[in-house]
């Protein structure tokens, strides 16, 4: 078995998320050549003690581990489709796409062993390494990648064959909008009645009701804070996500196809580069309280 | 200031959570005359050092304080109507009713101090006197009964005028549903596509989809054992409430209401016996997962 | 059998719609004796050629028929709760009310023949005469009531026992209130896709989508002109209804309950005075479009 | 401009909508090569007068006009990616894919003139010639395209730009599914209520709740008849293609979110072969009265 220790990894997609990830695993020792389309990217991992390559296939050429971080699907698509793997690589795809693909590319890449490997945890998470890490694939391969893993994040679970990550990752994201149009529900509900909302979310945190994104944000959402944090943008790709790995699935679940069209309306109602919390904005809105 | 400590006590309605209630006031010193229909009830009060009234009107007569733990609002409005309170009686209306009740009958009482005071923590909370309470009224009349509310609660807060306590309770029901229907769209979701939802689970309870129904709760969801606990004819009528008090405030919550259809058709599905986490079972039939 | 021609009749209620109906009945030959807190609108009667009573009892004693047309069931119950009716009274209550209060009615009123009447068409089925009938109650009374009813109305049926005439209005204000939902879904998704309303929903208009709504109404939604018509704070009213209905017959309506949220919407967002196919402007609102 | 009259014409896709399509085309005329992948097409083809080609390409060189009719977008670009065209095809897309797409394909093919043209109507639309299509794409190419759709449909509207028959295509859907889930909900409410279903909806269909599918299928429903007529499958095609088509459009369109939601909970609980009007199942299972 590859011991990634010391490994030569490929990165491509050097972003707000890939970029720090990319440079925890230089400091770990790892042998890391990146590929980005910016330059300026690439410029940040030379300066961090990695490599820059000037192609996929450049820096694919010779790894033993290929990390994608890519903003959806089709870009993971073009990496795969257009670049060469070395026999044996291990491919660790996380970004957050639909699980469909995952399994596609698990399915075409036949000499390639590969791990989906979505993240949560933000911006923050992957500059403080703290990344939480949900892995489909091969035991094996999980086995393989996780001293990898854990050098960018704090919990790293393997949770079932190809695209079980993406759909670990898919059900995170339909909870974490649902509590907000919740939260947000109770926010308007509390003060169309006059009651202040604080002393009523303070309750509510104190029983079954309380959940974490209460703890961290009812009291930004209630003075209107909307600084992302995670945009409104991306839940909206993630929502579309869910709703995939649904129809893929062959369920019907109407909570989550609610709260993907609450997500959408933020989106078109021009919050999308807002933090998700504003989901409180399209609530406010429909309830006639803005 | 009337100082409830040693006061005399009507205690209206001793079901399961009256019972322990009206028990722990009298083994906190305080002298109390119980009235229920059921004389079984009334039975198990003076077996407690309690005094059962032969009706509501002879506990009340001369009683400081009367509490009243009632099915729903026309229950309470039965008693209200129908008995003459002495000038100057606290009132704690503990029942979970709607708001707009509780402020009518503030209203009409003018010469008793009325406070709603709903709860949350369930039989058990009951029990060892560690209930959640949520209280609406005048400041000075919460202050005086505060002692009373601390001998069979933990968390005892005032959060606006008449009818608040009634509000927030309200957002507690909705959020604790809507938090049940994701986790069990989430567990649907995790098994269709084939994902171990107990490992799935796991890492969402990391992150910030975390909350305590998550913690509490994802074992049995996932075992299907759903033994109230909190039935679902009880957060049907609740449900019911938060749609009153949605309305009563004019506004529309779009997710509280879809909720509320879902838990309606737990109880039309024949599930109103079972402990509301079994909404999984209506997600799951509805995904065609049953 | 009562034969209502040339009968008594008490008419209680002559605001917009029951002011033309009684108009009607005295046009036809009846002895109709009107009673409503507007003393304008019983001088309208008086020189429509009735008689105006001083209260509803002074109308109803030694009316063989009495008509009430009010607002909502509080109004409703009002009156039957204070009047002494005469044994054997034809009660034909045409106010929209929950179908609960209308069966609560009639077993209360022993001694009275009762019917529930609800209509549809509007102010101008009132002065038109042309209002659809739905009757609810004895197979004997709606005999004994029809030639009377066919005097307002165009299409009178017989739909079942108590209650049956409202469980069938609520379900006309539940379909009308969601086709106005997906004309507006359509004409934001045609606009919102650079394509022509109007000829978009022309060829809906020629297919299986075929509707009265898309029929009468396309035209002033694609223009938003929202003059009432029948108004958004009278459907909102109606959806209570519907879901009050829905409630007492243990079923969830997934739909009805969605429609029920976007007309409160359209309330609480300030449309209430508008006509109810202003349920566009909330789509639009939702939908960014606004 | 070419006049397509005893043009020659390739046409790709010979199912069940597609062969009586083209037969029509044969006998009104017109030099029609088909291919498809089921030689059983084909041979009815050739029964019909027309041609068989062993190849999409050798059906398409030479033709002036080819038609497609296929089941979704994968197929339709296959064709479009595989195939070359003559400079100047006027290429009839008749089959019901998301806008996007058809957008996609008249930008990649700039030598050929390309209509989007989905129908309504369904097999027997097809096979009485009298279908609805809605065309997207420059007027020349509709005007050109006109008396050949003429041969097959009988509603032949011009809507818009490249995509817009599609999107008129997917409102249309939506209401359809839409009205569905109105009616099976009626009847629920209705049925549940004690009220004769038919007489009820008999009332609704006299008044502003009025449509085509309560005119044509209230009978079936009620009496639970699912035989196709269109099925769920090809229904639930179509919401994703309407929820493509909001995504695109960037706007939420709540109502047609939870239509999707049901025909998709239609087909989980494996009724994808019945009727759409079967959408009366998910409605009657959910409200407990199945």
């Amino acid at each position: 078995m590859t011991r990634p220790k010391g490994s030569t990894v490929a990165f491509i997609g050097l972003g707000i998320m890939g970029s720090p990830m990319a440079a925890h695993l230089v400091a770990a020792g790892h042998d890391v050549t990146g590929f980005d389309l910016s330059s300026a990217s690439l410029e940040k991992l030379v300066a961090d003690g990695g490599k820059a390559a000037t192609s996929a296939q450049e820096a694919v050429t010779g790894s033993e581990v290929v990390i994608t971080m890519l903003p959806n699907h089709p870009q993971v698509e073009e990496v795969v489709n257009s670049v060469t793997f070395d026999d044996g690589t291990l491919l660790i795809d996380m970004s957050t796409i639909r699980p469909s693909t995952s399994i596609e590319i698990a399915r075409k890449l036949s000499n390639v062993r590969v791990l989906d490997a979505p993240v949560s945890g933000g911006q923050t998470g992957a500059q403080q390494a703290s990344l939480s890490i949900m892995v489909g694939g091969d035991e094996a391969d999980f086995a393989a990648a996780r001293p990898l893993l854990e050098i960018v994040g704090k919990t790293i679970v393997h949770v079932g064959p190809h695209g079980a990550g993406q759909v670990v990752k898919a059900a995170n994201q339909l909870m974490v909008g649902g509590i907000y149009a919740l939260v947000a529900e109770s926010i308007v509900l509390l003060e169309a009645s006059g009651v202040d909302p604080k002393a009523g979310l303070d309750v509510l945190a104190g029983g079954l009701a309380a959940n974490r994104i209460l703890d961290l944000k009812r009291e930004t959402m209630i003075a209107r804070e909307f600084q992302p944090g995670f945009r409104i943008d991306l839940h909206h790709k993630d929502m579309g996500i869910a709703l995939d790995a649904a129809r893929a699935a062959d369920v019907a679940l109407p909570v989550t196809n609610q709260i993907a069209a609450l997500v959408a309306a933020a989106r078109a109602q021009g919050y999308g580069s807002l933090d998700h919390s504003a989901l409180l904005k399209v609530i406010e809105n429909f309830a006639g309280r803005a």
